[in-house]
């Protein structure tokens, strides 16, 4: 069975080049078990598969002229622009017309877009942003990187369990050790939302370790950290801005000089993986969890790299039935 | 002038040994310009003094053999462990026996005694931690990481006259730009508390650009970024997280192989420098700023080298009389 995967073109500071080029890529490598649906500006996605010489047989153009800027409002983005590629690559999914819907445009327009159109899962109550960010120990799940920036205790709860359950899925490891992402392990830490949650996480079956804080998400504490959008957002950027910057540091430093020059032709391999181990792109797209629709929101920075490794992930997102295990795993959750 | 300042010799992950050792370091090196006061259990104190062939002479010790725990609720504990080395060490300072108070010891506790203790200056509502990091352009001020987790509007406005005095003091720059901390820069991003407060900084008379995400942190776009207590504490544990996991894999990945190992040789010193750019320790610690007196609190994990920069930090802000300069800026702040 091929995966019928629609890509948003238009979304992306790099877009329609670098989002098309990853298309163009993920059908390449994914062919037999790939359909691909490209949403967008049709003559703006001809030119760019032009351009690459791609056989247009190849892809299937969904005509999407208008486009949801940065700035715009999502919620009334996604109501007034009926004609965008965010909306209408969502309507591809609920029409059942394709699988899934990778997007590296407006988060908050993705996120509007498919709890409007697509609605939640039974049992759900806000859908979450999860993401895998490299650890000591192997990967750690961050969720809720930016959906939901005001959630109760109970929406942390679905997050801890649709967390598992996609972990599980794509990391193929059962019994996930689950933290609440806090400002210190003591249980008299945090807020009183923090404090709420860590009780209604203690009556729970997860296999819940209690706080974490930031730094766990790095050093492998747990496999899945649940908070609230905001914080999570602030963890993910920071780190970002902090890997920038020590790349940045990293080679001044090591430029200085001649043995540093030389230096660095001889480590060139090993920083190349190094760089590999960090790079978001190797990690795709970020799953929207909790709607009812495979959705994966993409970095604004997404390369065609990234572009492609999103699909991928979309494609096993919908290979492995995530949404009937999510639904499944909430029904069975004691609150 | 002499400058006496009270380092807790028993806070810390690595007191007393490293705590003590900052100490002796810092006094043979700013011998004519300080007086160093170490508070805790005396005996233990005499000993590491001893063991490090140090001059009694050069050191006063004030007997304080009880200790608060990370574990102890910080407001319980101020109020019980009147013995504590942070509540003998804050006294000291409330009865201008010495200048500054130097703790690497529970944050909660430092915070909780110091208010409790010392008071607030006058107009201030709320006290915030504040830390420099380094950033593209130079350093980034970081109001608050952990003082308040949960602040209205106007203590993030006096967060940023506080950063805006402090920045200017130790780093000599005027007119500095001020940002809030957000998940977007867009005015429609993040929680009415943020909505509130970008309103108000634009009112006021600071320099203020708006909203910044956090990976302006290190890109430098401001040099003060104001915001809770909860996000600004992620921010600086998520890095510290992310500075480990990236020094690690960058060593693994550079001694594979003879080439990477050959290489490391020639890259010593390059990368030298580059820790020290990233090194927590060398920027010492963290002042509490708002609260009648001078505290500075170090990172737990503090070694000797941040314990002495910590005092440095201290003599400073005595020196440039740092207090009466927050005091006169928040009465003339429009709010």
């Amino acid at each position: 069975m091929k995966v019928r995967v629609v890509l948003d073109a238009m979304g992306g500071d790099f877009a329609p080049q670098e989002i098309i080029k990853g298309g163009v890529l993920a059908k390449k490598e994914y062919k037999k078990d790939l359909e691909l649906l490209l949403v967008g500006d049709k003559p703006v996605i001809e030119e760019e598969l032009k351009k690459r010489g791609a056989d247009f047989k190849d892809f299937e153009i969904i005509h999407a002229p208008e486009i949801i800027e940065m700035a715009d409002s999502p919620a009334k983005a996604v109501k007034r622009k009926k004609e965008s590629s965010i909306v209408k690559g969502i309507e591809l999914i609920k029409n059942n017309y394709a699988d899934a819907f990778v997007s590296a445009g407006s988060t908050g327009a993705v996120v509007a877009g498919s709890v409007l159109n697509l609605g939640l899962l039974p049992g759900i109550m806000r859908p979450g942003i999860a993401i895998l960010v490299p650890s000591l120990k192997g990967k750690t799940l961050i969720i809720d990187v930016g959906a939901n920036i005001d959630p109760k205790p109970i929406h942390l709860l679905q997050y801890a369990v649709m967390g598992r359950a996609y972990y599980k899925l794509i990391l193929g490891k059962d019994n996930v050790k689950i933290g609440i992402l806090n400002i210190g392990e003591e249980e008299t830490k945090g807020t009183e939302f923090l404090k709420e949650t860590r009780l209604l996480l203690q009556k729970s079956d997860l296999n819940f370790i209690g706080n974490v804080e930031a730094k766990d998400i790095y050093s492998g504490k747990c496999e899945v950290v649940v908070c609230d959008g905001f914080a999570g957002n602030v963890a993910l950027k920071v780190s970002e801005g902090f890997a920038e910057i020590m790349s940045k540091f990293l080679f001044e430093n090591l430029r200085k000089g001649f043995l540093g020059k030389l230096g660095l032709l001889f480590i060139k391999e090993g920083l190349k993986n190094f760089k590999k181990i960090i790079d978001y792109s190797e990690y795709g797209g970020a799953p929207l969890l909790g709607v009812n629709g495979i959705v994966i929101i993409s970095h604004g920075r997404s390369n065609a790299k990234a572009i492609k490794n999103a699909i991928k992930v979309a494609m096993t997102e919908v290979e492995r039935n995530l949404n009937e295990k999510i639904t499944q795993e909430i029904k069975n959750v004691r609150m």
